[in-house]
């Protein structure tokens, strides 16, 4: 006779989720959730806790981090900690990142019985609000009421997250967080969807049919191809059709910009011409894991399919010349795509080597001066800087001009996605560096200061875990994104107040030249002496970069005109 | 014949909540909002924009600014703005403050027309979602869809915010923003409901058959005695009654401590002596409009009417011994009663001057010495240093603390309630220092580190306003009131980074010297000198207070016991 072991339900839901990729849980304690934390600073399980200042912050970093590990924690007490994190929820589901915010409740008891008492934390009796705000949300929200059913319900739902890569929300009662189950005896089944059978063969034949009448095919990248884990046959797929290959705004995957078939980064009538012309005057355009969002299709000026024939390859849906096959993942088609592809001749580039085909193209050429900093000479400093392995977050300003430079393969650069949200890619930054696959890489973020003053504390969780790091802030006084939204006109709600940035580390718990450092560059010569010094950066390094509060990038003056409502 | 004048929607909505109290609205831009935010600046009307640092510091702000001026508001983007104030919402909520979150949407025909865009700031093509997530937090969450409609739905929705002392959720189209309505040609006709005529009648007499025979009375104040702004005859009733008058800790209304008639901060169990045998041992305790919840109770410890007869007057029901009268307003109740015992003779008081009513105590006989500063001690320092007329408010460790320092008369102090997330007494405190209430006041923020964490950013937002102020920061190097529910256990959770609070004012954006200026206090002796310089406050002054991390307040143990599940 063997006795089953057992563990508690929070580190059972630690060990699931460290099979999906969460081996760090982000977390701010809180007395309805203190069981949790202890169980996650002694519990028998691989993750390891990570104090961040604030939950909205947490929630953000969990989301970075997912981008890089594919799935993320964060965990808060009830009511104050959870509905504090709905923003970044929110994020992470238009952005389809699969994460969990891990909420403590009142014990079970407490809960079900009636009572007029009101307890701290809470809406006046109602323990269901913050289920209900949250189910709009997310793809699941979920509140585990018994031991016997926990770890079901955990499967269920870190699986219905994976799946659809969406987060989740799930609220654990005090006394459930330490109570004994039975220990998982076999990893996770994830049961992903599986496509149609004839609707996938459908929409292959469909697609090899258009592509065997080409010569010229452009390959459009997605972030559903970061995701899905599917850049690699995504890279074959390319190659086997001598495709172009453009990247956009939320998948930009250096290993389709430093591809010697790279055409740029596209995005609707925003893109340079040589990447326009490649995507929408091919034979055939194919849009790989990338939805339709007003960001990747530049406020939807794109044409994609109009004069040429479209593959367009969503998450679960494949569109040939207008023709919907549905229940067709990305997963399985692209697979199924590279065998039917095979026999089909390669095609040609239409786009050289020497076509402008990033707004900040990396140069050879490029010699710092000593005129003060502009946008469009910052980037392609930034861009030319940036090294095979590195690993960037960007946040809003940051971000927006940072997605038109040319990068390297083999780095990483996330940023705000189409969600956009200030302060967004600062907190998911905070999360990142601590994903295991940022390990020994150089780790840098650029953030405007509208957007860093949103999330700016977490600097001193940087300081406090010692990560080695830079921090590039753009300052510029004030929103810059919506100065040029009416260029021209003072308003002054985009005045934001002038930060000292070279002073935060300090003030936020580093000691000066020992673990923290601050930069003030005013011209390329300055820049390209920080650059200089923080090319294996030590400490968390903060460089504030001096720009006039007009200055934008050519690119972005006709990106926000399109942006006008 | 007349033309009737016209106004926008914006304007108009400013104008009304002007009338309810707002004439300042916090917010943050964003493309979605803009029309209203132009509004804002340039409009007919009496409201200021206040530009804060982020979404969920505004609506804090918003709140803070609602318990001293009567009705707060926040002006955010869509989706990443509104969601990000949910929790402040929420904390509305839950200790009755009325306030509005102003949410700018995409226009009326994008909203209405079916398409596969996913616009930037939206969850795929729920246009709603938000309306959902805010409807359980809540007392409406509404969008203007026309303006034909649109004046009266923004009356209809702000009166019943007003009404019921809770927060609403109001988005506008873009389209909406901007739309000519007519302008109002009368006031706001409040409705306010009204109490049943016969329970009304009833409840008095039966208070009154109870008061009669009674000979010691205690009223316990709550904090719908501020909303409500019914202070003043709660003391005449008071009076008249000649009872003893405790406060409580979501309604610590100074009037009441420095009042002849004080006997001290009622918290059930957790009370001291002398108030707890004033409160539950009186002939009849009588709760005015104090809600039955966990701290006020001292985690539900409280015993009043159990011995003793009760009248528990609670927002729109009153109770009197077991029996109860439901529809029956606070606001009716108050001045029927005052009407009602001219009769009835006056009490005995059962608590003196010279019994220990608060645990940190006003004392002429403090002398500060050279040791290190205690919890214990500390407040004591602030009790003595409060004068009339100042405005406090503290956040989490500084209001559990604060709380039980006797004030003097006709100062104000705001914090965290029964919601009590960390961080928002501090953005309440962002806001209330703009409430006109607050003109010429000392304006004081006494917050943990922990909780000063999360929303510290706000500093710059005094900076750039120049509000004169002072910042208390109770550095004890974590979340010391968790620390106290493991007593004895260090668990790293509760080990926050520890900032040089000193240097925040200048790398926020200040000048050091000029319009900041950072402090740090160790002993008793250098805080008694801090104090007095600080007696008149010009510019942002930061101080930071070293202490134990394992000091606490003697009755901080004893709470942090009873909160332990």
């Amino acid at each position: 006779m063997t006795t089953q072991a057992t563990t508690t339900v929070s580190t059972y839901l630690f060990n699931r989720m460290a099979e999906l990729g969460a081996n760090h849980v982000f977390g701010i304690p809180g007395d309805y959730v203190l069981p949790l934390f202890d169980e996650l600073i002694d519990g028998d399980h691989h993750s390891k806790h990570v104090l961040v200042c604030n939950e909205l912050n947490g929630a953000y970093a969990a989301d970075g981090y997912a981008k890089l590990s594919g799935f993320g924690a964060m965990a808060v007490t009830f009511g104050v900690g959870s509905l504090s994190t709905a923003n970044a929820v929110g994020g992470a589901y238009a952005d389809d990142t699969p994460m969990v915010v891990i909420a403590g409740a009142p014990s079970v008891e407490v809960i079900t019985t009636p009572s007029r008492r009101k307890l701290h934390h809470v809406m006046g009796q109602d323990f269901d609000a913050y289920l209900k705000a949250f189910a709009p949300i997310t793809v699941a929200a979920h509140r585990l009421m018994s031991a016997e059913t926990a770890a079901q319900e955990i499967d269920d739902i870190l699986r219905l997250s994976y799946q659809s890569k969406k987060p989740i929300y799930l609220e654990i009662p005090y006394d459930i967080q330490t109570a004994q189950i039975p220990v998982a005896n076999q990893a996770l089944d994830l049961m992903m969807h599986q496509s149609s059978g004839d609707g996938l063969k459908a929409a292959v034949a469909a697609a090899v049919a258009v592509l065997k009448e080409s010569r010229t095919r452009t390959v459009v990248t997605g972030h559903l191809l970061q995701r899905e884990k599917l850049i690699e046959p995504a890279k074959a797929l390319v190659e086997m059709l001598n495709a172009g290959v453009a990247t956009t705004f939320v998948g930009k995957i250096s290993d389709f910009e430093g591809h010697p078939n790279a055409v740029g980064l596209y995005m609707g009538a925003m893109s340079n011409d040589a990447t326009l012309k490649a995507v929408e005057s091919a034979d055939v355009s194919i849009a790989l894991g990338m939805s339709f969002n007003e960001f990747d299709t530049g406020v939807f000026t794109g044409n994609m399919g109009t004069d040429q024939h479209n593959i367009w390859v969503d998450f679960d849906q494949v569109t040939v010349d207008g023709t919907v096959f549905d229940k067709v993942y990305l997963r399985d088609f692209l697979p199924a795509m590279i065998s039917a592809v095979q026999s089909i001749e390669p095609g040609d580039l239409m786009v050289g080597k020497d076509d402008r085909r990033f707004c900040f193209q990396r140069s050879d050429a490029f010699a710092p001066t000593d005129a003060p900093l502009t946008i469009d000479r910052l980037f392609v400093q930034f861009a030319n800087y940036a090294n095979e392995g590195d690993v960037f977050y960007g946040d809003t300003g940051g971000y927006i001009n940072g997605s038109q430079a040319e990068f390297p393969v083999g780095m990483d650069i996330y940023g705000v996605g189409n969600w956009g949200s200030l302060g967004a890619g600062f907190g998911m930054f905070t999360g990142g560096v601590f994903a295991k696959e940022a390990e020994g890489r150089r780790k840098y973020m650029i953030s405007g200061d509208g957007a860093f003053h949103m999330t700016a504390q977490e600097v001193s969780t940087l300081i406090k875990y010692d990560i080695d790091t830079v921090i590039f802030v753009l300052d510029n006084s004030g929103y810059g994104a919506e100065r040029q939204i009416y260029p021209g006109k003072e308003r002054s709600y985009n005045n934001t107040p002038v930060w000292n940035y070279e002073e935060l580390g300090s003030a936020f718990g580093g000691v000066k030249s020992v673990n923290t450092k601050g930069y003030v560059a005013r011209t390329e010569k300055e820049m390209a002496e920080v650059l200089e010094q923080l090319s294996e950066p030590k400490g968390v390094n903060i460089v504030r970069i001096m720009l006039d509060p007009w200055d934008s990038a050519s690119f972005n003056v006709k990106f926000s005109e399109a942006l006008r409502h």
